[in-house]
């Protein structure tokens, strides 16, 4: 192993200067093991490059918006072609529209697409269309689930700034328990405005769960049975489930959905998409953003869906996460861990068993990243179509020497580095 | 004159039925004369393109983020540089720091920045971290004032779907009132978290107003006084009016301000600066979006900041708004209309006298329109230090004949479109 990360120390101490706390949101490696880089030189495909020059096959791909490859030559071109003849002007370009009808096409509850910039723009407009179409305050949101970080959505663990009254009308049930979501519903009868719900339960530090058949058929029940509006919030799992919403495998269809991240792998937008009969109330909002209607990135979209829609790149990922799932299985139960693998394959999440400080999963990561494999220890991860089977290998060969020094390392009773209590708070 | 709409009719047409209303937010041309683009195909320098092949010399830079021209080479190259290496990563490029370090040297006040995608997420984050740094609650804002379409400052003209607790903890004050200001201090004493004011009054129907001195040291004081603060929103006329903060032409640096549009001459960032003693409070909240840390707008960030430190680009849009705003007094003098012009001649609001509902101003716009000069009728305006002596001389020689035509028109009793007061709700 070459892997040092003195450039990435330095560019760390720069920053600290110049970036409240050196760096901040979802990106910042200060939870992460000692030795994981902060900053990002290159990425081609699946790799990454650091500004020690470490390569590293990536897990995480930008935590979702790298769906079929760092700088995908067909996704860059469609970015160069079409910043070659405007991207914010004073109106949309005919992309908006081949945007939208692409997402109509593909996606089976869909009429009509608005897109925005972040996921939270897309779950607050979610939202807002919601109050609209129904005249309720209302919103059922799963507790735990992630649906971004404006004041009323953000984790309440994280919530510093945030007043109680931007969480006035939000009421918070227990995913994948149809109970408590009924129970919801009688506690604010007449009111409810709309039920959130994850495609599946992933949540940080926790084994991922996939939603129970009966909890998604209460919630649509419910919503049916109230006026409520079933809103399925894509912005991480959507296409890597399914190329529909991820409940259309349960038959089960939304009235709005929010996707972001990676329809237009990586560049930045996000949408709404709805039904008909909630058309009205969401052209009666008023939503908008300097950069909503840059032509770029819709460009990149309409090149990303017709790769989704024509090619079988999610097989192809979802392959290569059943491969990677399998390989770590066999290995781990040769090496005597107990490891535990959640969600889809595809976005896995791995954890060890009786590991509440993460400090065996520290231990390994740690071994992973310093010889080029780069995993994360509590989040869920997330597969790409640029992964090779040559890259799953590699990993593999990788994870399994990972394995071997954790259980020289446990032998000898080395006190790895792990997550206290009070850094999960 | 060639001109004709075709195109753009039947592209609102297909648009109609997959986005709600055909188009939403600030770009809608639904309240612009008739005949109006609503989509473009290509913009250039100061030239934009619509898709019946009409060029025009633009007067809204894409509502703010032209500031150097669409496409400005420079800018360009910056992009297709970043972009071959890697945009959206698994953390930020050294241009993170880049950005925040130019901007910190560029501001007075500014000793960190954050980024974000949308003014928006600007203005909401600086209200999230001076609650967190005060633990206050209240929010004083001029009546009127945009600050974003999120539910706390949505304009109450268009709030459908949001509620009263939304903006439960904003109180309203008047712009260039300190009387006023002074009034909602004492209303909430002990409770006020910060002040937000604009850096010049740029409300949409009305003429703009330059901030008064009095009601300016007033914010400033009230603010010291108290342990509020200062909050400029700089998103609509940062580096429009100076090199650094607006306010700094009054000699008066705000706490935070809030950056967006036209940093990044059009790639999609924005930002939050901040004054050093709020620091630990911006450290402390939780915000993050999936794009906000993509390398190629901080690489357009560094290339446009350098151009606004080290060029005349200000005194040249400063100089084509002063010989149109000339030129246009004397046309409209010779004619026999009285118009109004107001705010910075670099960010023209331009309206006629004793014309309530737009009539005059919707037909004079559009005689200028179909003249190849795109005019908005009741928004402020950009100049962007693309727009060449030429570009204003012959922008000029449209503006009189079409102030011949309204004359003309007038004369006869044409009925030219106009705005409704409903329309204008």
């Amino acid at each position: 192993m070459h892997w040092t990360n003195k450039q990435d120390q330095a560019l760390r101490e720069r920053a600290f200067r110049v970036i409240p706390g050196g760096m901040y949101g979802h990106l910042s490696a200060a939870m992460l093991p000692e030795g994981y880089p902060q900053f990002f030189k290159r990425g081609k495909g699946s790799r990454l490059w650091d500004y020690d020059d470490n390569e590293y096959i990536d897990y995480m791909c930008a935590w979702g918006p790298n769906l079929l490859g760092y700088g995908n030559p067909i996704i860059a071109e469609a970015v160069r072609a079409q910043q070659e003849e405007g991207d914010v002007l004073n109106g949309p370009g005919e992309v908006l529209i081949e945007a939208a009808e692409l997402f109509v096409s593909l996606v089976t509850h869909a009429a009509w697409a608005m897109f925005c910039k972040n996921g939270t723009d897309a779950t607050t407009m979610a939202m807002v269309i919601a109050r609209a179409h129904t005249g309720r305050r209302v919103i059922l949101v799963a507790d735990g689930a992630y649906h971004g970080s404006d004041p009323w959505c953000v984790p309440a663990l994280a919530s510093t700034g945030t007043l109680p009254e931007d969480r006035a009308s939000i009421v918070y049930y227990k995913y994948n328990d149809p109970n408590s979501l009924a129970e919801a519903f009688k506690a604010n009868k007449g009111e409810v405005a709309a039920v959130f719900a994850t495609p599946f339960r992933h949540e940080t530090f926790l084994d991922q769960e996939e939603p129970d058949l009966e909890y998604a058929l209460t919630a649509r029940r419910m919503c049916d049975d109230t006026g409520a509006l079933l809103i399925i919030d894509e912005v991480r799992a959507g296409f890597r489930i399914a190329r529909d919403c991820s409940w259309s495998t349960l038959g089960i269809q939304p009235d709005l959905s929010c996707w972001g991240k990676c329809f237009a792998n990586g560049q930045p937008i996000s949408a709404v998409l709805g039904s008909d009969h909630v058309r009205s109330a969401a052209g009666s909002i008023f939503v908008t953003g300097s950069f909503w209607f840059a032509a770029v990135p819709m460009a990149a979209t309409v090149a990303t869906l017709k790769i989704i829609r024509d090619t079988d790149y999610l097989e192809r990922l979802i392959n290569s996460g059943n491969v990677l799932r399998i390989g770590l299985e066999k290995q781990a139960a040769t090496h005597g861990f107990a490891i535990k693998q959640s969600g889809p394959a595809q976005m896995p999440q791995i954890l060890f068993q009786d590991d509440p400080g993460f400090q065996l999963g520290f231990a390994w990561v740690t071994e992973c990243i310093k010889r080029g494999v780069y995993l994360h220890p509590y989040h869920n991860m997330f597969l790409s179509a640029a992964h090779t089977p040559e890259d799953i290998k590699h990993t593999l060969e990788v994870t399994d020497i990972a394995f071997s020094a954790l259980k020289k390392n446990r032998a000898i009773g080395d006190g790895s580095p792990h997550l206290t209590d009070a850094a999960m708070k």
